[in-house]
């Protein structure tokens, strides 16, 4: 049984409670958060005040807070017994010093409090300072789910902006061909098994041989149209950028 | 039982003829191509050497063909007693004028010879240029979908322009995360499950409340930090230019 108090209380800190008190290999002896928040699943009992409470003795404390937040919590933390882990992907391990026992537990995926996500197959990638931890660890990463990863910093640093292009970038395309529809009243689900289906041939094909539309065949007729379309300067701005970065890319072929 | 006639052997035609083939309202009687393609699905037989040879008397002849290449056809067909449709995004009705029976036909998905998709939720655009052929082509549409939409060429310019968005560049967005896990030596899978989770996530919320990550929060030190990790100058351009248009979007919240 692996005992665990987590800090914070927003998105990845909710998931987490909700994903730990259902494995019967883990002890969730306490949460800690500034903000308060009413989670469903956990249960009641487990709330810690301060940070001076915490019980020293958990194997592990989980920092789960907004990246900024982390420099503070460590401060007020001190050296304690337990390994300390963060679930940044964008914060290296080293942020931890001088803590001796310190890791990194980052779930690669978007969470939501309000969201089911299949945490058995989601990716966790692993970090820690001291070579007797891994064990530890990888005993907690694998109680919930079965793609754990070990990953360095400068690794992690680079999931992370590829996991940028993944979620951000990607939602925002879906953003502006949402916009088109509301604009002229179409209705968004129109586009939905198209979107569907361009993630599926992009993880069977690859992206590179995925790639259809007029930036890759040099249809610039249609291209000139798109852009009028759009109107707005900024809009035309993101279509063209795109545009040019899909032409640069296949450039040998146009 | 409604005789349709194919022009075309790229990958629109070519699904079409294993949906047409595959439906017992519709008998799919002759195929025309200049390229030669063995669809292994196709009957052997239908094949019609030159476009004067189709069935005049077809009740629907299907120009499939890349979108250039509709108004060669078009001249080559002359004014046939078949109305003629053709399934481009972007390519109005009008196109097809003076040929006096004209539509549109045109499947909201991205389509390879090679890969299954399941036509029965597919979105069918149709549109005609006269009143008494709807019957017709709805009958068609209906055969193989049960999302069938009425678009005019004004909306459905409109609606290519956001497959654009939801399709080409959705998937180049996937394309840089694919490169920057290559360069690395990290297995893109590890993508996989947050691509997944991001479409589910913006389908049931909407884009614009779906949308986390650096550029929403503005984070600048993480912006910087990707920038710099990027190196290349048309990436970073890319990168830039997504990151303002969604600072943009949510401007009055930072």
């Amino acid at each position: 049984m692996i005992s665990v108090v987590l800090i914070g209380t927003g998105n990845v800190s909710t998931k987490l409670q909700q994903v730990f008190s259902q494995s019967e290999e883990v002890h969730l002896s306490g949460v800690h958060g500034r903000k308060k928040r009413t989670g469903t699943i956990l249960p009641s009992g487990l709330e810690i005040q301060e940070i001076s409470q915490i019980d020293k003795n958990a194997d592990i404390i989980m920092i789960a807070t907004a990246d900024d937040a982390i420099a503070y919590v460590k401060m007020e933390l001190g050296n304690p017994n337990a390994l300390v882990v963060h679930t940044a992907g964008s914060v290296p391990l080293e942020a931890l010093a001088p803590i001796k026992r310190r890791g990194v537990f980052y779930p690669l995926q978007t969470l939501s409090a309000d969201l089911e996500v299949d945490f058995t197959a989601l990716p966790l990638c692993l970090e820690c300072s001291q070579e007797k931890d891994r064990k530890l660890l990888q005993q907690l990463a694998e109680s919930i789910s079965t793609s754990v990863h070990w990953i360095s910093s400068s690794e992690r640093e680079r999931l992370h902006l590829a996991a940028v292009f993944t979620n951000n970038f990607v939602n925002h395309m879906i953003l502006q061909a949402e916009k088109i529809c509301e604009e002229y009243d179409l209705p968004k689900e129109l586009l939905h098994p198209l979107l569907d289906e361009t993630v599926v041939k992009a993880k069977k094909q690859g992206a590179y041989k995925a790639q259809t539309g007029p930036a890759v065949r040099g249809d610039l007729s249609v291209i000139a149209k798109h852009i009028e379309l759009l109107q707005d300067a900024a809009r035309q701005k993101l279509y063209k950028t795109i545009t040019a970065s899909i032409q640069n890319e296949y450039e040998s072929q146009l």
